[in-house]
């Protein structure tokens, strides 16, 4: 049976792409990262999530010593109320230094380790456009990387990263993992690390707009929840 | 002042590089890693290195869940008594999983997080030319990836990976560490957990080959220590 590594963060893209990665067959190892994030609690989501598909996971816990994100630096401000045409323009603060390096880098690691051929990372290009990290041109240079740089790439067994979700639509992405029978009550979006979701930051602004447009009840949040700012739901 | 990240190993190479960037005018931070090494030795050694060069430095411990490396499993044998011929012939067991692309996205993060526009790296492709993440081409390639997948890079600002001795002999590398006063007193080259170097790992033959071709006294084991085996100083 094929071997994948899972990259997990307890959020929607995430938990969908474990379940693509398991619906091609792979027998799926989740890697999860406690990074110092301040929305912890998606940690925990992952591990749930992991463990009700049934899958191996290693959570890896990364004392990064630097912050340089408002999701690493609580002095820092979550940018919020923001719609997606905001979103689109530049690098939000919420950007991680080289974070997808650094988790790719290490599942990478896992992969040569037991011998997987594929990494499944829920990145996606269309929403998070201003991520350098999350653009299809990245992950193609990384595969390049892999080749070059690793024992299993100069046996001609390169790993290769495989990003379904990158061009994809949040309400195609939703409406997929649906089907999929994704557990999205188990998922966490929220960058704050409240209770319950803000209802304010990208990441739910975002996932409120998808679940609009795929015409479905957010198992997280209900229906109900209406948008509390003006452009939520632009 | 212009910044770089130095990856500092403790050993004799990245202490080398740790000199060269700090005489080319690097205000350097030292990246240390505690990763599961038997020869957990060495990250003391750097730490110390680094204390006496007056330089930031931030140790980072990775609890890496997996194996598959004889650096990383004390069941698996650590080739010993190769002479240089031998240790050419593919990849060896020392071989960690990606572990250089682990320690440079790591770097890459600090590097983003302080402005720094370097990230030194003592890789050698003419005593390990069995790692493929120790060839030039390797870091031409992660150099694209820094360009594509940062926000520095978005911003014309890429960091570059600088490998000041990729294409040296050991006796280059001691001689011109030897006119930068490089503590070599305090660098650890044995992959071995012991208390003296082993003198029959790879690492240790190269060291004291290093030396011996230089012409120069090894201050951690004395000239007087004579090839333990046969083929040691080919």
């Amino acid at each position: 049976m094929k071997k994948a590594i899972v990259l997990l963060s307890g959020g929607l893209d995430s938990a969908t792409t474990l379940y693509v990665a398991l619906d091609r067959g792979y027998k799926c190892y989740c890697l999860i990262f406690d990074y110092g994030q301040r929305h912890k609690k998606e940690v925990l989501k992952a591990e749930e999530i992991a463990r009700l598909a049934d899958c191996d996971y290693e959570t890896i816990k990364l004392s990064l010593p630097w912050r340089g994100s408002s999701l690493l630096d609580e002095n820092m401000e979550i940018p919020s109320e923001r719609d997606a045409s905001e979103m689109a323009k530049g690098i939000p603060s919420t950007y991680v230094p080289a974070r997808n390096t650094i988790f790719i880098s290490l599942a990478a690691g896992w992969s040569e380790a037991i011998g997987a051929d594929s990494i499944f990372i829920g990145a996606n290009a269309v929403d998070y456009s201003g991520y350098p990290d999350c653009r299809g041109e990245y992950f193609e240079e990384f595969n390049r990387l892999l080749k070059t740089g690793t024992r299993s790439g100069s046996q001609g067994k390169a790993i290769k990263i495989e990003a379904p979700l990158i061009d994809k639509e949040k309400s195609e992405i939703i409406r997929m993992g649906n089907k999929l029978a994704v557990p999205y009550e188990l998922t966490w979006s929220c960058y704050e690390g409240g209770e319950k979701p803000c209802a304010r930051c990208d990441s739910c602004v975002l996932r409120k707009k998808g679940f609009d447009e795929a015409g479905l009840e957010d198992p997280l949040t209900g229906k109900s929840h209406e948008p509390e700012f003006e452009g939520a739901n632009k």
